[in-house]
């Protein structure tokens, strides 16, 4: 798919999934496009699992339930090894929205939905939980999971201000010259 | 350009860009791909400014030089406008790289290369003189400047983690099945 008409095709799909398999080759390319992802001093910090059906999903699920991932067919966990960071600067969250990103329009680009799912683990017992489902050794965190599949209907979007409200030429609130 | 492609022909260019002007339309696409990442709660909290020439770019690589800007016939800066973050979560971190990693990929898409430039905003007195160049009010943050342009040689890209150290199979460390 065109780069761009992926871009303009992303949403953040909140609603059901279809119960269609995804293929493993398709959940490879959406992770190799994850990690190919700029990493902040390329530290590549970033660490993805790959939860390949519901079965091998199911604990992940238990430990930091949220609907948005119980029915997905699918999904890919983004977690930091904090290990592999040096130095004062840290740029995980960065690193790993980048990551993301790269992700969420690949499984765009493979004909899939997907959401940009972080709430489950905000709470710490939760965190915890979840890292251990995926049996994340110490020193991981884990960031958000992306549930992958087919759409059980058409999703919502939300409205997008104006580009003039958001873009400015030279100077900020500046339009267009 | 297919997004797959652009993903593998992405790379953070870290050497001298060609004088040749970047037409308005291309740096328009990037900042409306940029716009059209997602951000957390759809704050839409980032903002761009538009630096279309060395003309209009002059102030900000005097109040924050580096040399990765200096030979740049234009860039997009991206900041985030605080005040209309609300709540206890603030996403703008992850809001602010999903739209630079968006305008990334958008200017490889078109054949340009680009660089997601943040060091020299570190430093408290040069991101305050950076954005008083930019014009940017009080409650703004500038996080990062992305200079976009033609390259004036090959890139050289850092080597990456194979696959399969960074990503796993249904549980952290585990190969393939």
């Amino acid at each position: 798919m065109d780069y761009f008409e992926a871009v303009d095709k992303r949403y953040s799909h909140k609603e059901l999934f279809l119960p269609n398999a995804v293929p493993a080759s398709d959940l490879e390319r959406i992770a190799r496009a994850g990690l190919s992802a700029p990493t902040g001093g390329n530290s590549q910090c970033v660490r993805l699992v790959i939860l390949k059906d519901k079965e091998t999903l199911r604990p992940l699920c238990e430990a930091s339930p949220h609907a948005g991932l119980a029915s997905a067919p699918a999904a890919i966990a983004l977690l930091t090894d904090r290990r592999v960071i040096s130095g004062d600067l840290n740029f995980e969250v960065e690193d790993y929205s980048a990551a993301a990103t790269q992700m969420l329009l690949a499984a765009t680009a493979l004909g899939y939905v997907s959401l940009w799912l972080d709430s489950p683990y905000f709470d710490q017992d939760k965190q915890q939980a979840a890292l251990s489902a995926l049996g994340a050794p110490l020193g991981c965190h884990l960031w958000a999971t992306l549930p992958i599949g087919q759409p059980a209907g058409a999703g919502s979007r939300r409205a997008k201000l104006p580009y003039n409200q958001r873009a400015f030429y030279g100077k900020y609130g500046a339009g267009d010259l």
